[in-house]
């Protein structure tokens, strides 16, 4: 059996415990190609907010352990699932499951491991936990084929941006913290406030995520710098620049969204900073990692809480 | 609104109405991509069997439509699926989805449709359907995978070959007969009647999908002759055929299954006839079918029940 830990930084530690020593599916290829996906790191923060919510609403965070496990497994499937390979339409460079498995057993094992999860969740949890979850995985989804469809538009405006976060990033922190404290018996009110607040975390997380893509190193990555630049995704940080309004900025990104020429990748990332794109961008973060800390106001004070704003005050800091 | 309409063929019609004049998901692409594949044919034998065992146990047909409409939908999911393009290890000849859409939105299709009927089921439908769905679902790529893993396996026994059948393919009808007559209130008994007669059928069902890939002509299947024998299948018309031990037709099959030379697919489908690979085959499916009539004994009888036993009926004769 697993030991209570305390709130917080131990929630990292229970989940991985969970992951390392209880979890399996009925299926070793599959089981294997998840630790494999788990094994390559993460920071487990859907699970985290799972076990926080319930924390935050009186319950023991070890008791919703398979739970929190549900929630990062959901985000593993649809990993496994953005690694497939569309030779038609874009070349990517390493990926991991498609490459070693084929995109075949990759679409399958994403398909099995959704599977197996709403088999459990169904069979575990009352109404409404398995709705929200499927339709929280049809949000993603929606929000995925949405930015799919957005792949090198320059004018994509920042409010359909935000929809695409909302659905494809955000339902899933929502719905974790949902959960934790659903399961916790929390009453609708805070439960409501967990909802808002992993949906505004997960808004500013998504944001992070593409500031880190024009400032990080690609070791901190485990990818190459300005790798959403070259899959043509709008990110925030780009669609910040651009409404600078600079014509040679546009000029110059569309030489890479347009044409394809990478050799233009390092003169774009340049000039999103040049046009501000990096400071808007973290304006934006503060603004929505606050809006996530406010929405825990009807959370009485505790440890959890506390930890979850350090959460959201991270992300404020951490660039 | 829909006719109420007998029993038998007019639940074809039904679920054809139901689906051009009801069905549509939130996702305007997604619904496209599935009335796509709904207008290219298919007999609607899942829906079909969903609405006969709910007639089977008293209940109007018209208003088991939606439930009906899903197992179907499950199935158009898998099937999207399927298309998706293997570059790495298989070279098909048209996927008609993936090529279309490309593999991408191929993969985000199938998962937002497999997320979209899950959070209607959770909303509309207590347990255990919910919970027999989704577990249906992991048995359907349980079966896959270990269809894919047997690909080329010529010492592949009839009973890993059944067991491949029970999971991709008998577990759906299984579950749309079973999910039919709880919906309409039916004892254990006779739910559990139904889901023997759709797991048997629907291992009938997929024999007689074999036997078709190397007997009918190419217009009638939509695709070509031979195509299961020229992706490494082992279907049960080969596997029986291997059984009689003929050294030379080893070697043949070799030829085509580990070297890849497709020349030898005519050889190859006149080889199987000749080894009694065909006969067999259908000595297999008049036995499904027969077990399938025999396993709705317990059910009073009814129109729906007649029309069961002549779906199965025709299995036995069709070809």
């Amino acid at each position: 059996m697993i030991d209570r830990a305390p709130a917080g930084a131990g929630t990292y530690a229970l989940v991985e415990t969970f992951f390392r020593s209880e979890f399996t599916t009925d299926n070793p290829l599959i089981t294997q190609a998840v630790k494999r996906m788990l094994a390559a790191g993460g920071k487990r923060l859907r699970p985290r907010m799972t076990l926080l919510a319930a924390e935050a609403n009186g319950a023991a965070a070890a008791d919703h352990l398979p739970l929190a496990a549900y929630m990062e497994l959901i985000h593993v499937a649809t990993l496994i699932h953005d690694d497939v390979v569309d030779n038609a339409t874009t070349r990517r460079g390493v990926n991991a499951t498609a490459v070693d498995y084929g995109n075949r057993i990759s679409v399958l094992a994403g398909d099995y491991l959704f599977a197996w999860i709403f088999k459990n969740v169904t069979a575990q949890y009352p109404h409404p936990v398995p709705n929200i979850l499927s339709a929280t995985l049809a949000e993603i989804c929606d929000g995925e084929v949405l930015q799919l469809r957005a792949l090198g538009d320059l004018d994509l405006p920042l409010r359909a941006y935000l929809e695409i976060v909302l659905k494809k990033t955000a339902s899933l922190f929502a719905a974790s913290a949902e959960c934790g404290a659903l399961m916790a018996g929390a009453p609708a009110a805070s439960a409501g406030a967990l909802r808002d607040y992993g949906r505004w975390y997960g808004t500013a997380f998504q944001m992070m995520d593409d500031l880190l893509d024009v400032t990080a190193d690609a070791s901190r990555l485990g990818k190459p710098v300005g790798n959403d630049l070259q899959e043509r995704k709008m990110t925030i940080p780009l669609i910040l620049a651009l409404a600078n309004g600079d014509g040679n900025f546009r000029a110059l990104v569309e030489r890479l969204y347009s044409k394809g020429d990478r050799s233009a990748v390092g003169l774009v990332v340049e000039g999103i900073a040049a046009l501000g794109g990096l400071a808007r961008t973290r304006e934006q973060i503060a603004d929505y990692a606050r809006r996530a800390e406010l929405a825990l106001a009807p959370l009485p004070e505790s440890g959890a809480k506390a930890e979850l704003v350090k959460l959201a005050q991270e992300l404020r800091v951490e660039n």
